[in-house]
């Protein structure tokens, strides 16, 4: 019987972990290895080995309310695309209001972990911890979550670029990047057009002669916010989208990409591909001339260039697990679901935090933490050995043609949704469109937040409803800073002649004025 | 009879006005204060007192053909929206191609401007003039071009802000902005929310705590880029488009509030005023909680700002200019067509560049330096002093209607028509249909870039129709940095679930197909 949890790792999944453990009535322990909560979102000044470290001007991809633990609305007045700062205090205000500090070891590392002492007692575990002061301990848990993250080791290949030793600039991993001090005047090149690449990018331009962004194969480029400055993943991210999109693939591509390019053409841009990738990036456009080239191409003039980037990515490293439970699959950690390793004879360790999707982590991890505290108590059990081994490499086949760098990434709202099946927490709808249509239209056109799992079943949260009813409220609240005066209908003649806007354009959006029924319609759950 | 004219500053207007007094066989004499050409995009580590001063990020709003002389197309490997270190360097290229530089004296500050010598000799000016070891030298001028710019004299509001003198915090106006060094987590209030304003926000956020931006009235918020990422100024300022507006008004002020807000929802971002002001702005909505609130306000909360930038505009200074020349009309020069004072016995004096408009001022700067040299040398005359007091009388209240708080505003394209008229270069449409009907649909539908005025009449350059013809193919250069693969097909039904998109904005975007159409129509002279 699973009782005592060792949660090792105290930022968004370790927090979650222990939420989840105390909601199942499990007793969690959580050991951090620094001196505070938050993990990658507690700024460092200096990036510390080992740790997630981020760069001073970050801000969250995910809005708020996408970002949100499922019974913890964000305080209305945070922007919604939170500071690094406003995460932290966001986590802070969550460990709180549950009372999850007492359970926290601060400044203890986990060193190892392996197998408990008592051959009779199955699914043990003997976790060794070391203390600041250099004291060892040894604790025994029925249960162990693994929950320290995918950002801890830089990938740095610098054997893909013959000839860098003989570089007299400097160069670093992202990882390493905290603001642009030192950078003020020189040339850099930024290698890798994911999120941190990007940022980093447009960071470092405001001082920068020039910064050229490279890209082996392009991407694609999605701004924070959509149409009339709404955080972009607030709009088309409802299980209606999604469902569109299962029954007309190939159409939702086409008007996805079409989409995507009237913003920005991604073929005019240099920066095409197909579309694989999503990425987050507000101003790419700014000083910096988007040099987008090919890295052979890039190294051979980097005579001109001051200083390299490398926003190459990270490695997963756990080194305190046992060699056996690190086995893999393709690219990718042999984990059931992401979560459970297949060859235990107990199913008491999962690992939370440990995927990626076009979205928030924070609903991942604690719908992961939700189904691994129910799999510990007996509450939900796992296929066999052989089944999870199938459907494993059944995902790295997929992932692969997906995106064989990212073989964590999972698909979104399905995934959440597969989970919350094991669980018991899928929201029925056509229940809840006879029990309550109101919520059930929320719940189906507005966009998907967590707190749809928490309707009904396990850790069912009686706040859930007005939750998702009030989201549009906290999105908009931010806004609220200025009495606007009334519209004034006086647009007098004399005014035209200040306008710039093209007539052509004018009067196609005129024509088609059907677009104005798709504003209507995208905006029907948007109290304006 | 006018022969050697006194040019007073080596900026944008001051090379151009050189540049046309050789066209016309006039002797240029350049006094320019400083050590080298460029004024205000000569970037100053330190802001020297009474030149103009930029911020070390600052981008030309404009995009380069925009910007660009009517007879010196900018070269195609400089990006569409030029850091100021570009724009130096084409004006650098400009005054060698027409070997401007030998007829400026550097550091040689012009410190008074009076009337002749010799009664006899109607229309003579004497300039004395400072050099940099402190000599004093006194010239006689046949006519006088001050090209001195309106960014030297900051507006520092402080009696507007009782209580200033107890803020314990730092305070500067924009003018002394370099970079955000000093201003590293701090609390920052930006007050105005013009074109510095809005980019000094956005520079400081990258390193500040938060950064607040005030605005009394609001703004209306332009990217740089429109659709696709085009330069925003290449796509809706057509001679068509102009007049679909003067048929339309009302309806193209309706359909481009609606344009600025599909980006950004002005009202809901608490910026909503009546479309008057137009600015550009790249990225608002990074890090910035945009507090848009009013001033008073603003002040009451002060004691959380550790810093507090005034981004309130500039005050015009002509120090060396006889008072009488400096009457006021409203809150304007007394300047007609904002270039002749109109009490001259002989129209020897103009001020070139003292003017602003939706849109770059070289070509306005430009178009006033081809009129004045041609009113210098008789081959124009102006209108007798009281029609002339009239028309400045009239413009004023228009003005002031369409902006009160800035005097110098013009309305772009027809200003340099009716100044083209007067010197006899503008293009004569329906001719041009007959003659070249190729050309004649660039001059009417495409971007009314200022080669247009170098077709015909005094002045008239044999490359300005290739220039018009090319000026796409300049805009698409800079982009042209990757080799793109041919898009692929097989966007196989596995790539659906990758799609967060919103099925239900694109199957209204499909419903309104009509949209194609209307991009067709936007990009029909752009070569794709």
């Amino acid at each position: 019987m699973v009782q005592r949890v060792a949660v090792i790792g105290a930022g968004i999944s370790g927090l979650t972990s222990i939420k989840s453990c105390l909601d199942e009535g499990l007793e969690p322990t959580c050991f951090e290895s620094s001196h505070d909560i938050g993990g990658l979102w507690r700024f460092k000044e200096e990036p510390e080995p080992g740790r997630a470290n981020i760069y001073f001007s970050v801000i969250l991809n995910s809005s708020k309310e996408r970002m949100a633990f499922s019974d913890f609305p964000p305080p209305a007045e945070l922007p919604n695309n939170m500071h690094h700062s406003e995460v932290l205090q966001y986590l802070r205000l969550y460990a709180q209001a549950f009372n999850l500090l007492q359970h926290i070891y601060f400044q203890t590392t986990v060193t190892a972990v392996s197998k408990g002492p008592d051959p009779a007692v199955e699914g043990q575990w003997v976790v060794e911890t070391e203390g600041r002061d250099g004291q060892r301990q040894t604790h025994v848990f029925d249960a162990v979550m693994v929950c320290t993250g995918h950002f801890t080791k830089p990938h740095l290949p610098l054997q893909d670029f013959p000839g860098i030793e003989t570089f007299e600039g400097r160069y670093f991993h992202t990882w390493e990047y905290c603001n642009a001090e030192g950078l003020q005047r020189k040339r850099v090149v930024v290698i890798g057009v994911g999120g941190s690449g990007g940022d980093i990018a447009v960071d470092i331009s405001r001082v920068a002669e020039k910064v050229y962004l490279s890209s082996r194969s392009g991407a694609w480029v999605v701004s924070r916010v959509g149409q009339g400055g709404i955080p972009v993943d607030m709009l088309g991210n409802s299980r209606m989208d999604m469902m569109l999109q299962k029954f007309f693939p190939s159409w939702s591509v086409r008007t996805a990409e079409k989409k995507l390019n009237d913003v920005f053409d991604h073929r005019l841009y240099g920066n095409y591909m197909p579309l694989e990738v999503l990425m987050f990036l507000d101003c790419i456009l700014k000083k910096i001339t988007s040099k987008f080239s090919n890295l052979k191409i890039q190294y051979t003039c980097a005579k001109q260039v001051d200083v390299v980037v490398f926003a190459t990515g990270y490695n997963y490293s756990f080194p305190f697990l046992p060699p056996a439970l690190q086995s893999k699959s393709g690219y990718r950690l042999r984990l059931y679901k992401h979560v459970f390793p297949p060859g235990l004879t107990r199913p008491t360790l999962a690992v939370v935090g440990f995927v990626h999707g076009l979205g928030s982590l924070t609903p991942l991890a604690e719908m992961q933490a939700r189904w691994a505290t129910r799999v510990f108590k007996g509450l939900t059990s796992l296929p066999s050995e052989k089944n999870m081994m199938e459907e494993i490499e059944k995902d790295t086949e997929l992932m692969f043609v997906l995106s064989e760098r990212n073989p964590i990434q999972v698909d979104y709202i399905p995934y959440l949704d597969s989970l919350a099946d094991l669980v018991g927490v899928r929201p029925n709808l056509p229940w809840l469109f006879l029990k309550d249509p109101r919520l059930a239209l929320q719940v189906f056109m507005g966009p998907c937040t967590a707190y749809q799992y928490r309707l009904t079943g396990p850790g069912q949260w009686a706040g859930a409803r007005q939750a998702i009813l009030t989201q549009w409220e906290r999105v908009l609240q931010p806004f609220r800073t200025r009495v606007i005066p009334e519209p004034e209908n006086r647009l007098t003649s004399k005014l035209r002649i200040m306008l710039v806007f093209s007539g052509t354009s004018l009067l196609c959006l005129i024509l088609c004025k059907k677009k104005c029924l798709c504003s209507v319609f995208s905006f029907l759950l948007v109290p304006k």
